[in-house]
């Protein structure tokens, strides 16, 4: 297996990514500062949770102080829709792409993650606005009712290939551990017939095992807990760096 | 799931097994009271390892030492075949046989294993004379070369039911990590599906995973190392312990 690493300098395999969950500034920089002493390799600032989202410029003004408080980890943002996991935002798509644009055009986020679910003329520009300005895209895929058929998996692992991604992200939600190998098995196969990168976990408790253990079926990443959850099942930062790294041990690699 | 648990008194979900392989009476007493202190749930005396194998009377005089050192952790007695990975030893079956049966009649291990692929009188033998005294049977079967298909994993366990066993054991080389996956998931339905406790393990780096997660698949016991290993892959104790600990917290059981 030749797995893909995240693109992004100094991206380790796998990366350990956190999640930033804060509402405001003030807490999203303290949230920053507490969990970038964890060492993750990357942070994700869910934006979905900013209380000032529909204001575009405080949007780049708080990633500007994220990046200041950060210690030099790379920042994915997100803005993770409704539909599929996500806060309630208080603006319509159109505002999220000018969101989108000015977060690309500051450079101060690594990658940025858009759903591949969103409308094609939409994901296009994010696309483009994103490859203008170097930044990495990770579309995404969730479904947090089901785990759906191993093809559909392999379907929106894909999709997000041919809509020009860097990285492909499949996240689904186990009703059994049964469920959980059909991730494992669809994420394998992704990893071996795409030239990307590719990103999977199971959520909740039955698919905390891919939180650990995803990467040595070729998932570039993995979210760990700095200090609060973004997603039913993630672990803590030092659970996750301990398991892979006993994994690593065990595995000799 | 419903798991099953291991056929003795105290058996923990899932237990940890330690082999012993020391080749002497004096060096086994040695390594039972280090590999002990370490507290595993089980101890596998591979007494295929024993110098002494032809003589009963000492295999009997050994296993007694074995449990007055080993603080009452429950053995299990094993003479793993040299067709399925054990080393090659100087009696021939019918001797294996009246070893195996003084072995019962001393009842000082609480199972013993026996490989499914043995004569078929010969495994009726050992059903019989484990029944007639209370130990518990181990049905195994091993391939250190490969990863058979899943219809064939599950003819094993199958056929481990089948012949009587209380436990049934498969181990597999897997090479790649398809093959970790399609052993899992034969545990996962000869768990679902048999009225016996089932053991997995796939060898090997590949198969690591498998050592610290096939109990969430329904595999009842898992081997570590506690001293020295009896099989490629396996890990020490400690390691399998927190591991094992990590996931039990994120799956919340």
């Amino acid at each position: 297996m030749q797995a893909r690493t995240m693109p992004f300098e100094g991206a380790q395999f796998p990366v350990i990514c956190a999640p930033l969950v804060a509402r405001t500034k003030a807490a999203l920089v303290e949230e920053t500062r507490i969990v970038a002493a964890k060492k993750p390799g990357l942070l994700e600032w869910r934006v979905d949770f900013f209380d000032d989202i529909a204001n575009t410029a405080a949007v780049v003004d708080t990633l500007a102080a994220i990046r200041e408080a950060c210690g030099g980890i790379p920042v994915l943002f997100t803005r993770r829709s409704s539909n599929e996991g996500g806060e309630p935002i208080a603006i319509d798509e159109p505002r999220v792409l000018v969101m989108y644009r000015a977060v690309c055009e500051s450079k101060l986020a690594a990658l940025v993650d858009y759903e591949m679910s969103n409308a094609a003329a939409d994901v296009s520009q994010v696309r483009d606005m994103s490859a203008m300005h170097g930044v990495k895209l990770v579309l995404s895929f969730h479904d947090f009712m089901k785990t759906p058929g191993a093809p559909f998996i392999a379907s929106r692992f894909a999709l997000a290939q041919q809509l020009g991604a860097d990285v492909a992200k499949v996240a689904v939600m186990p009703r059994n551990m049964g469920d959980v190998l059909v991730l494992l098995g669809a994420t394998l196969q992704a990893n071996e017939s795409l030239p990307i990168p590719v990103v999977s976990m199971a959520m909740g408790g039955f698919g905390a095992l891919t939180r650990v253990c995803g990467w040595t079926f070729g998932s570039a990443m993995t979210f760990a807990v700095g200090q609060s959850s973004s997603a039913p099942g993630q672990m803590p930062i030092e659970e996750i760096e301990a398991g892979v790294a006993m994994l690593r041990r065990a595995l000799g690699r």
